[in-house]
């Protein structure tokens, strides 16, 4: 599962620009966050994967993502993973690694993709519906660690301090996995909140480790349905970002019994939903 | 192609909240931004409209995004649209302004939906592949408007004075579409960056005003491929981010001719591409 060191380097890309300071023009060197599609693939033992999501994201961790992905959208269970490998039947060497086959210990109905990602119109298009998507797949939240306020409150510092791209380019998310006492457990990086997501739910999926119930998660922006959807089928029970929660996020944490914390800044936060989890 | 005025107002959503501020805990009401489904229909005059795509978005606008999407996305041109209207055969109020149809002048061809959104695997997974893709709908922005630096620099406060949802939820993107001397043509806000500019884009094409070359989009935070994309269909020559721009951002802008701005803060930018359309 090791990536080549050269592709992992490729989550910075060098530019030239021109930089304007104090009306003054100048061209210089910089670096900028990767972006290339990630087409991810999945089949059974004796089936040809078919093509599941093509997703914009920066490299490295391809793996992570591709089955971080099928994980949390509801298309395979924590023991399904056989192999991930590279696309081989690419020549173009940019193209393979674009490229990512998930290969499942059983067969992989393909009508699953289709009901999960096109079945909105048919059993209601409204924020209810969406929740009652998501809780058929997984059961709320119930348990799960408690997190004190002083540990709260630091995360996004420890979350910054790790993101060694986006010092680099000033251009991507992050998401952190954290213990009930702080320790950084996991953090990756991408051009997509989702994807950073995804990648750190499928690292933890792969070493065996999920579900999730004493960890808090860290997401470097704002937190979107689709960010507490991830991390309530991981059975992560307490989401923090350092800026604002949607509507749908808030609505999503209450009803699968999931710790919402927003603006997480300066020594305070806004704990939306379950802020028993919080202890002093 | 009015939307009622309670259904605009749901563009944020009172909650109830646990503030915590130097330790102590209190409880308070507050609104976040909303953030629901929207599913975009599309057919000809004598077709069953399909659906296209579902997407996560703010109320406000919908008519709006759901014609700038098809636009931007390749799926319809400027003088396409008979007709744009919530769906009228969903009983349910609220799953009823979640679904909008647009209704063509001319039969749709439903492969093309199949051909824009999954013909990845086919021609190619890669950055250059993506670049390919879209220009093969739209020719490179060869002319378009000249900005002079001092209306550059001055974009993300005249967007931000006028985030009227982002002042009150702190949660939301923004795009928002200037003349070369700064005025303010549209301004639109979502809890989907690339929403925003579709809101932006279909509300100008609503107006018969596209193509936008005399004008320069402001986005409120980074700049993705997505981004550029779009406005590259639109033909807006100029596009600056608040933010860093991505790889892939500044490739397809160098591609199509477009003058990339970013990190367009304190005075100071970054000019990733085509500086030449910027003036003293």
């Amino acid at each position: 599962m090791e990536e080549r060191l050269d592709l992992v380097r490729r989550n910075v890309t060098p530019v030239r620009l021109m930089a304007v300071r104090g009306g003054v023009r100048s061209e210089r060197p910089d670096t900028v966050a990767t972006e290339e599609p990630l087409e991810i693939r999945v089949g059974g033992p004796d089936q040809v994967a078919i093509q599941v999501a093509v997703t914009m994201r920066t490299p490295g961790g391809d793996f992570e993502l591709a089955v971080g992905f099928l994980f949390t959208e509801g298309l395979i269970g924590p023991g399904d993973v056989q192999r991930v490998a590279y696309c081989d039947d690419l020549e173009d060497q940019e193209q393979r690694y674009n490229v990512v086959t998930v290969t499942l210990e059983r067969p992989f109905d393909a009508d699953r993709v289709r009901r999960n990602f096109y079945a909105t119109s048919s059993c209601g298009v409204c924020g209810k519906a969406a929740l009652d998507d998501v809780e058929v797949r997984c059961a709320p939240v119930a348990e799960g660690t408690r997190l004190p306020l002083g540990v709260l409150l630091g995360l996004p510092d420890a979350l910054r301090r790790r993101q060694s791209v986006f010092e680099r380019t000033g251009g991507l998310h992050a998401a952190g996995l954290f213990t009930a006492d702080g320790a950084l457990v996991e953090l990756r990086e991408d051009v997509g909140r989702h994807n950073a997501v995804d990648k750190v739910v499928g690292e933890r999926l792969l070493a065996g480790e999920v579900p999730l119930s004493d960890h808090a998660l860290q997401v470097s922006g704002r937190a979107s349905f689709e960010i507490v959807q991830k991390a309530a089928v991981a059975r992560i029970p307490i989401v923090s970002a350092v800026s604002a929660p949607s509507s749908l996020a808030v609505e999503a944490a209450q009803r699968f019994g999931m710790t919402l914390v927003g603006f997480v800044r300066d020594g305070a936060c806004n704990v939306y939903t379950h802020p028993e989890r919080v202890s002093d």
